[in-house]
C-alpha cells in the first residue's frame, strides 16, 4: 500500500541524501522534495539533476514543516541539525537520520530534549555507499537490495516507524529493526574496523622505503583489500569518534588474533597457520556478496 | 619475433599452470605441452580441456627432456620438484617457476646444486591469480596486462632469460626484472600481509558472539576487504612460511601503525585520525587497478 505524502525534506544533499531523493522521485512517492545543504553548489547541482524541487542553505528559510525529515549528514553534524529543526519535532510525522552509528545519535537527541527521545524520531542507517562522495555521485539504485537498519526505542510512534520503513522500501531497501547498541557493535566489526585497517595498511605502506614499487607491483587482491581506504577521511574520522568504544573493543579482539598469527609465523607453525586460514576461508565462503 | 619451440613441460597443472598452457596454446607458441601432476584427475581434466597433449603423474615417465620447463607448484613443493628433474638441467634451454616467494626458491636450488644456482634457471613470479583453484578455473587471459617478475642472478644465461620472457609475453604479461630479495620484501607488503590480515580479520569475526549478524549486515566494502580470505589456506600457509622474515617485518610495521591508530582513537584525537586517513586515501587514489 503506497502512502503518498506531500513533502519530504532531506538535510544534507550528498551521496546518500541525493540518491534517496533520486529513488523517491523515480517512484513518485511524494509531491515535493526539499533539499537543505550548507553548500550552495550541492543545492544547485541537486536542482539541475531535478533531485529536489527547492533548495535552502539554512533550515530557517524553509517556511513549511515537512511531513518527513531525513537528516543525511555525517554523524558528527547530526547534533547541530537537530538543534536547527527543534521546532519541527512538534508537527512532523517522522524524522529520521542515516548516520553510521546510532547510540551517539540517540544521545544527541536526549541532550536536546531533556533526556527524552522524541517519539516521532526513528534512527536509521542504510548500509550502502560508494567510495565517491557528493550529490554528483548519487544514483537511484544505491539502496536496492541493501539493508536499512532502524533502531527505534520503546516509545517510538508506530506510524513514524511505518512511514520511514515505507520510504526506504520505496527506494528498494530491505528494512530491519535492531537495538542501537547491537547495531554499533556489529557495524564496528563489519565496517568500521575494516575501514580503519585498510586506512592503516595503506598509510603504513605509503611511508616505507619501497613505496613506489609496492604500489607498482600490487595486484587485484591488493586493490580489493584497500579499496575502502579511498573513502572520505572526514566522514570516517567522525564515525570512528562516534563509535569509539566499540571500535576500540573490535581492534583489541583483532589484535589478539594478530598476536596468534605472529606467534604461529615466528614458530614456523604451519598447522596453526593453516587452521586459522581454513576457518577464515570457510566463514568467508559462506558470505555471498 | 616469435621463437617457436618444441616442447614445454608444465609441472603442476592447476590454476596457474593450466592458464599458462591455455594461453600458450591459443598463441600456438609451442608444438607440444606436457603436463605433470600428482593428481591424475587434474591431468585428465587438463587433457579434456585440450590444455596439454600428454600428461604424466611422475616426471620419470616423461622420456624427452623438454626445452622449457615451468614449475607451477606451491613454493613449498618446489624443492621436491627440483630434485625430480635434476638431470633435465643439463639440456633444458630454460627452467623457471611461478612461486610467490623467490629467495626460498633460490635457496632450494643452491641446496641441490652444491651452492650454485644453475645458469639456465630463471626464477619468476606472475602477479596474477584468482580465489578459485585448480585446472578447471584456468583461463587464457589470466596473465594479460599482469606483471611477471623475473629474478635472474648474475650468471643466469641471457638466452634462458629471453625464452622465459618471451613465454610470458606470449601469455600477454608485462615482464620485469627485480632482485629476489626486493621481490620478497615488496610482495610481503603488498600481497602476503594483506592476505594474512584478511584471514586474521575473518577468523576474529567468526569467533565472536554476534557472528551471524556480523555477516548478515556486512556490505560491499566488507566483501571487497575480505575477498582474499577465500584463497587456498595451504597455498598461503606455504607462502607465509617461505617468506616468514619479510612478513614478520611487515607485520611489525603494520602493528606500529595500528598502535598509532589506537592511541588517536583512545585520545579522541580527530586531527590525527583524519591526517592518517587522508594520507592513505591520497596513496590509494593514485593506485589504479
Amino acid at each position: 500500500m503506497k502512502n503518498k505524502i506531500n513533502t519530504v525534506c532531506i538535510i544534507g544533499v550528498g551521496l546518500i541524501g541525493g540518491s534517496l531523493a533520486k529513488a523517491l522521485r523515480d517512484q513518485s512517492w511524494c509531491d515535493r522534495i526539499i533539499g537543505v545543504d550548507k553548500n550552495i553548489q550541492s543545492l544547485h547541482e541537486a536542482k539541475q539533476l531535478k533531485l529536489i524541487d527547492e533548495g535552502f542553505n539554512d533550515v530557517a528559510q524553509c517556511k513549511v514543516v515537512p511531513e518527513l525529515v531525513v537528516i543525511a549528514v555525517p554523524v558528527k553534524s547530526v547534533s547541530a541539525v537537530l538543534s536547527s529543526i527543534h521546532n519541527w519535532f512538534d508537527d512532523a510525522l517522522a524524522i529520521t537520520d542515516v548516520g553510521s552509528t546510532k547510540t551517539s545519535v540517540l544521545e544527541d537527541l536526549k541532550a536536546q530534549f531533556d533526556g527524552q527521545i522524541p517519539t516521532n524520531f526513528v534512527a536509521g542507517h542504510p548500509i550502502a555507499g560508494r567510495e565517491k562522495n557528493g550529490v554528483l555521485a548519487a544514483v537511484s539504485d544505491l539502496f536496492v537490495n541493501r539493508k536499512v537498519l532502524l533502531t527505534p526505542v520503546e516509545n517510538t510512534r508506530a506510524d513514524s516507524i511505518h512511514l520511514v520503513t515505507e520510504m526506504w522500501q520505496q527506494a528498494g531497501a530491505e528494512v530491519e529493526h535492531i537495538q542501537a547498541q547491537t547495531h554499533d557493535k556489529i557495524l564496528a566489526a563489519t565496517s568500521h574496523l575494516p575501514h580503519a585497517l585498510a586506512y592503516a595498511l595503506v598509510h603504513c605502506l605509503s611511508t616505507q622505503t619501497h613505496t613506489p614499487e609496492i604500489f607498482r607491483y600490487a595486484a587485484g587482491g591488493f586493490a580489493d583489500f584497500t579499496r575502502i581506504a579511498s573513502s572520505d577521511p572526514v566522514l570516517w574520522r567522525d564515525i570512528c569518534l562516534s563509535n569509539r568504544d566499540e571500535i576500540l573493543q573490535a581492534l583489541q579482539a583483532f589484535d589478539d588474533t594478530l598476536k596468534q598469527l605472529k606467534t604461529s609465523l615466528a614458530n614456523k607453525d604451519g598447522d596453526a597457520l593453516q587452521a586459522m586460514f581454513a576457518v577464515a576461508k570457510k566463514s568467508r565462503d559462506q558470505f555471498h556478496q
